[in-house]
């Protein structure tokens, strides 16, 4: 996260670019990476997916181009007006406001989406900067932990997160910086970040944050980038290790590789977002066979995403090689929940409790 | 909600019908209310649309209706169960809980849904007397009442829905019923259920529930039953008028529909699901014009949904017909968020206190 004047420094830059170019009588231009699969590459210092060499360059040669510089310049100004007042918008609230800016006015919200992320790899600073979010909700999480928020009236408020909230847990705003959220004690030993919220909650129920001091985080499908974030923030600051808990399924693993090494999308900032250290704990292909869970058949879009798993480089390991081939072979998917299959206790009483002697959390 | 033994009592009561049937050596059957659009009237009496006189009985002369009573058999006793145990389960555990059913497994989790919602019907519980619920997550609401929630640990915890909650609010649990949550106190002076969670964040973050005393709730899309059944009480404990804040489109409309008059699917408990009292706030088609705001044109789909309306008689108003008529003529719909091409502010500060003014909650 930057400071704020480094953010309306960073922004004044991109002008003061163009207007140089102006100046010198040159077609104004701007170069970014190019953000495509064939792009990313395994920073060695940061553990993480980032983009490699690639280049595309936006130049007003072209009236597209052109009209990309303006809404540039429209949405850098717009932006500095939000820091100065204080405000926050959402992404499509952003495209809506657009409305106003005559020429510059985007067609799509894909288009304004795109303009946010580019301005990331421009500047190097977060969205979260710009003050612009999306419009998906915070995840839940439940755990020994007291996070300290500051409330939208800038009041510091301490939440501990099993004695203060609700069986639904605390929701982590979409701001997860340290100007809004830090971490003030903590009485736990791992992290388990978990897919689908029936579990979630199956877990809480059975009490398993408490059983086996855990903090348990809701994913809610792929997750947000502040859910990401905040399990970053977990696992660096307060040196917990974290575990991935999804279906069983070539959607899941991509689930699990943006927590761990970072998503295509998001690669110019994995270094803020990705969890390197985060272990996929399952359910695996293998446990559809260790386990006899019930299945369902891949389908063929299931089949060619994990054909296209063996070609990403994220997946390059002999674990996932071994795995995606297993389940290739079974032609088979399988779900967490199927593990109520043994009665609803199985999960929390047999199947996380191996799994976490296995990565050497628990012992025997 | 029912008493335990009365829930008991009534699965009993199942059993016994289908053992009488045998005895008198008649073939057993179970004869429900049938669930369509056909089949559901206005009740003068509660205000809401229920079940009307249609029926559809399920007899152990066929092989499907045979396997049926059995799964009912076997259902009634894994619910008997979790009462004991103090265990509550999704309907997805369900479905996979009777791979141990033998033959009476169920094919899919549409089958073991849907029998859920017949047992309901059968025995007048809710599903949450029966301590099965669905994966959705709870919504969340924020705004000056006090909610008093009965922990899983048996604790009562007061939470004040802006002084100790984060700014995402209090995420409301699945089950909302007078056992799990009680209202303590409230100063407020309206309810406003809203569809998206960017136009929720909008009004939080202009902090609109301070400003005009409101009890703020989103409502997710399609709201869940929880959500439903909160805003009821809400509106009947507190004596609160509620108003729906929704995009323009037919679905929308919709997700009003099930606030204000209950849901098709859920028309045997809609008296305690609906609140009759619930006005539509907007975006209506009429706004389109009022506030000349940014439309897309409607889909095919949207168009025979619209049409649809006009026939369904929960829309069988005038301001419904003028509203959807004049939509069909725009050939538009809009959106929440589109209020944002005036500004940020233009939603808290000129659309919502207008519309207010209107429905007589603010003087002019």
């Amino acid at each position: 996260m930057e400071t704020k004047r480094n953010v309306l420094e960073k922004l004044d830059e991109i002008a003061m670019r163009v207007y140089s170019d102006l100046e010198k009588s040159e077609i104004p231009k701007i170069t970014l990476p190019t953000r495509a699969k064939s792009n990313i590459r395994f920073d060695e210092k940061l553990n993480v997916w980032k983009y490699g060499k690639g280049v595309t360059s936006r130049s007003a040669k072209t009236l597209d181009g052109a009209y990309m510089l303006l809404r540039t310049m429209y949405m850098a100004e717009f932006i500095k007006s939000m820091i100065k007042m204080k405000k926050s918008s959402t992404l499509r609230e952003l495209y809506y406001i657009s409305e106003g800016w005559d020429l510059a006015k985007f067609n799509s919200q894909q288009e304004s989406d795109h303009l946010a992320e580019d301005l990331e790899t421009i500047t190097g600073c977060l969205r979260e900067d710009f003050r612009l979010r999306p419009e998906e909700d915070g995840a839940r999480i439940i755990g020994d932990i007291v996070v300290e928020e500051i409330t939208r009236s800038g009041e510091k408020r301490r939440i501990h997160c099993q004695d203060d909230v609700g069986d639904a847990g605390y929701s982590i705003p979409y701001n997860v910086e340290k100007e809004k959220i830090n971490f003030k004690s903590c009485d736990a030993d791992f992290v388990l970040a978990i897919e689908t919220g029936g579990m979630f909650d199956r877990l809480v129920e059975n009490g398993f944050d408490e059983t086996h001091r855990a903090i348990l985080v809701h994913l809610k499908g792929q997750p947000a980038r502040s859910t990401r974030r905040f399990i970053k923030r977990l696992n660096e600051e307060l040196h917990l290790p974290v575990f991935v808990f999804t279906d069983c399924d070539p959607w899941s693993y991509r689930i699990y590789a943006s927590v761990a090494y970072g998503a295509i999308k998001t690669a110019h900032i994995s270094e803020y977002l990705a969890t390197p250290s985060a272990q996929f704990l399952g359910v695996a292909p293998s446990d559809i066979v260790n386990y006899d869970l019930p299945t369902d058949k891949l389908t063929n879009e299931d089949v060619k995403a994990l054909k296209s798993e063996l070609t990403d480089p994220r997946f390059n390991s002999r674990f996932w090689k071994d795995e995606i081939n297993l389940q290739l072979k079974l032609g088979k998917k399988s779900e967490q929940q199927a593990l109520a299959k043994y009665g609803l206790d199985y999960v929390t009483d047999v199947y996380l409790p191996e799994k976490l002697v296995q990565f050497g959390v628990l012992k025997k």
